[in-house]
């Protein structure tokens, strides 16, 4: 009975039309070409190499796709058991007529020819979008994106700034910006002006969110011109900065970007926790990880500081969820947003979704994004999602609470869609 | 099968006359006098607030109580899947006649005034009292608290002790004490002997307990007088003290009031974890949060130092959890106490209560506390933890490890009444 | 049906033969002659003496076993509840005929008589694991054991490392390593010398293994000699090393050792997160508790630069399993191994063993060891873990995934043995 009531509410949620709040794609190439754009996702590459399988072999210069997706089917049997393995082989029977439960040496071959077949029908996009029930995709795009040469009401500008943040000392950044800008940066105010451009831009052609992922040990904070002009200065000499002068560019950007989100009524998406090139041997994608010790409170000074700002806030570390609700239940601008990276495997889905459901007002909660790179991966992905939900929703309010399955269902398409189109207004 | 076992241990724990071993009721009006009561318990206020609801709507200077509830019935909806919420329908409905599943514009009115009428009946307090199978009731009193006018056979007095350790350098505090004390409080030592009558007075009127709750960073250890002398003296001079002077001081406060615990034999609770005022703009009890990169080692030497002194321990944060349950199998003195604020929602209970009757001694486990401010919200609030604890008895004890189902019914009877008796013997 | 699905996976597992990756058993003595040896385990001790034995009563110099057992079966019942007294009930349901689900004051002495009789029986070893379905056990070796006199295709010589990481500016450590090496160890080169003198006699003996538990803030780092050659100097001159000091003398230790790791091929167990002697006046080997606030990040550059080690890693927090889970879905040399100590109750097991099963190539999983002292335990504790092992495939593979049955089991034994195998090849 317990089992036929989450299959009702199962239903009823795949039926939800979804808006997926962050992703990756490319919305000049959205949807995969071969089986190599699948398995060249990192999640494959990554435990692929982890299992034994060399990085020069997945990642040779010029590799054909079809060798490449070879090479990495044979290693597949270690991964079998993951879920990421899981999401592929769900694709796979979803959209590419592949009826087995493993993909083996003996049958990808034919797997990868038909596959490849169907993703060259020009049809294919709009195929995955429909099969998928996928209305929108919000992009990642870079502060110089044009944002040209795609159906932005389909495909949701997001402006990201990890760049302008953490990187705008390097010389290729700060060019780009430039350039972007039309403008010398020669002072730190002129900074401040040139990244206003971008939002002016990303503004004007329909970004919704801004985005970043930052380190555990970030801790936001204004800085004055006055503070930061020397170190701008020393940046436009070529001398290299130090530790703590890098740090207080960083937190000069983040804060002028916050200031501007408010500004311009965009939703500032913090993605918080991850150490970047943890594992430099590792593959492309594949080197990063994180120190679980890292608290909310490092972000006591913005949440207070930016009250008409909302904060979509995502945690790398599953030990920060408990903050995450805390924080939610107690800001009224921080709002739960989805299960990111090494949060995203069931075991730590069911348990943070349980929580916020139990103690964050429903309206703050983003249920989930993709975080794809291609379109295909949307489907197998809100499918573990929404399979761990429908049980949540049974369990927990219709068994011990005894609401109606038709409540539960509601408060389930509202973490799943409406709260995303309340969170990032169009 | 399962469920009719769980069904049964349910319903033996739901005649077990409870103890309620840590709240804040006011002796003088211990029950409700209007919903206003019910709905200004912080956690329904900052929910509201948290959910967009304008803080000043809620503490208006001289608000009508029924506008209030009014005001916070409007925003109710965006709450309704937290816990929260579903204690004040279990209350409703098992006090105030209520035969529907939601509160709502449309309904909240009869509630309030039928409720009202219900709330001014002399016995209301003994009814509730009664109905909650509520035999004692656990008070947090200040340290001037002269403790008379009330039946201290049912509400326990018990010493709260922040005030002393983390505010003793402000002036009203100190003034209260020296008035308490009738002491000039002229050095360090007058401080002690002051802090003693304390202890005197509260012992002599039977309480059963002392309190605090610390922050985050918090490191208890002792400080000798002649240390913590000129800090005094600096203190009455007028002069304010440095961070390290003031957790100097803090520290000196403490370890002497575990001193005196260890004298007058009385437990010491310890809330762990709480960072005070984080959201400054919150509602009032709205804004604390926490940290969660603490650890009990922090109390190593305290809990060395004072074998004689029992400790129950509460933790803020989920990820202390286990911590608390290590600490307190390998620590005499340490015991486990219920399941505090942030960490009081079913997911992280039903965690946190199977690990700790997996690993800590029986008798050493203070199941439940209600915390609660109005006499009301200890039905629901036992409620929920009891629907938690019979799960876990009936699925780890009775099924996993074939005991009888009397045995785990015994075993929760106990976390549940008896330990909160042995350790806090009257 | 599912509780059946469940029975059939374990059932299935129940036949697997059994390589136990880290015990203390003593190959001289590996099985229990009476029932102090099994009560003896420190998990008795301590949790007798947390619940309130005086730790006299039960290191009284010079005690009999049986009034030991008698002593710790008086408070037995204040840990009825814990899994390790599960662990003990089941162990003398299936060695020594109990049919009783308690031992009581009533009904001991019959077990200590009868059980001291069957455990007299020469055959008693062989029957243990015979019974236990055990076919080799890995050992914790001193450095300087001369792992002579036992059957070492059974018992596997394992390097422990401790005493040289964190213990070698002792004399007696110190002379200990001098005699073994037949060296003077006059110099840091001739220390790295000696230590190499044990990896020889190590591997000549059939060692799998080296391994060691570090504390919560270990960081491994690479120190030159030219670095530790003062601070060794020191050593021999009797000066007390300060705390700077000896952790760069702990840390030139451990990275020699773990070059030769490299260069012999031996796994690198590392145990992280124990903090020593926090209860100091506990009961032996009941002094042990963590700091919740540790990370792998610590060893990143040990995971870097040593590719070709491959590194069991066992966390003692239960806030650490994500990391490594995590660390080990990236990193080719890491690799999940058991569930340690504090760790090791089925609450955390569950959710880290499905964390596990869900994220990290299956060929790179221990999935448990005993940790055991004498022989008997490893029935009881293999048997909880087989038994969550089993839920999770039924429920996380067979139910949530469709995996075949056979696939499942198969899966289950991978983690049970064969990586066993793998990681530690004879």
């Amino acid at each position: 009975m317990s089992e036929q009531l989450r299959a009702r509410i199962l239903s009823e949620l795949e039926h939800v039309v979804l808006i997926d709040p962050h992703t990756h794609i490319n919305p000049h190439a959205p949807a995969s070409q071969t089986l190599a754009d699948v398995l060249g996702y990192h999640y494959y590459t990554e435990l692929a190499h982890s299992a034994g399988l060399d990085r020069r072999q997945i990642e040779e210069p010029g590799l054909d796709p079809k060798e490449k997706v070879h090479r990495i089917v044979n290693r597949l049997d270690d991964l079998e058991n993951t879920v990421q393995v899981s999401w592929l082989i769900e694709m796979c029977r979803n959209f590419f007529d592949f009826t087995e439960n493993r993909i083996t040496p003996d049958n990808w071959e034919s797997l990868y020819d038909r596959s490849a077949k169907m993703m060259a029908d020009p049809g294919w996009e709009a195929h995955v979008l429909g099969k998928s029930n996928l209305e929108q995709v919000f992009l990642t795009n870079d502060f110089d994106d044009p944002l040209e040469g795609f159906d932005r009401s389909r495909y949701i500008p997001c402006l990201r700034t990890d760049d302008l943040v953490f990187h705008l000392a390097q010389p290729d950044i700060r060019e780009r910006l430039a350039t972007a800008a039309k403008s010398e940066l020669g002072d730190s105010s002129a900074v401040v002006k040139a990244i206003g451009t971008r939002f002016d831009h990303f503004k004007s052609r329909g970004a919704r969110a801004c985005a970043i992922s930052l380190p555990p040990n970030f801790q936001p904070v204004p800085v004055t011109e006055s503070t930061v002009e020397p170190i701008w200065q020393a940046v436009l000499s070529g001398r290299e900065l130090t530790g703590d002068e890098s740090a207080t560019l960083s937190r000069f950007v983040f804060w002028t970007i916050t200031e501007m989100c408010a500004e311009h009524h965009l939703p500032f998406d913090l993605m918080i926790g991850v150490n970047r090139r943890v594992y430099e041997a590792g593959v492309y994608q594949g080197q990063d990880l994180f120190d679980q010790r890292t608290s909310l409170i490092l972000y006591r000074r913005l949440f207070n500081e930016f009250p008409r700002v909302t904060f979509p806030v995502s945690v790398l570390a599953q030990a920060s969820n408990q903050e995450l609700v805390s924080y939610s239940w107690i800001f009224p601008n921080v709002v739960t947003s989805g299960h990111w990276w090494y949060s995203n495997i069931p075991a730590y889905i069911e348990l943070d979704c349980r929580s916020r459901l139990q103690a964050v007002p429903k309206t703050k909660q983003i249920g989930y994004y993709s975080d794809m790179y291609k379109l295909e991966f949307a489907l197998p992905k809100f499918a573990m999602y929404r399979r761990i939900l429908a049980r949540v929703l049974a369990e927990d309010f219709v068994q011990t609470r005894n609401w109606s399955e038709e409540r539960a269902m509601d408060l389930g398409k509202l973490v799943l869609r409406g709260n995303v189109e309340q969170t990032f207004p169009g």
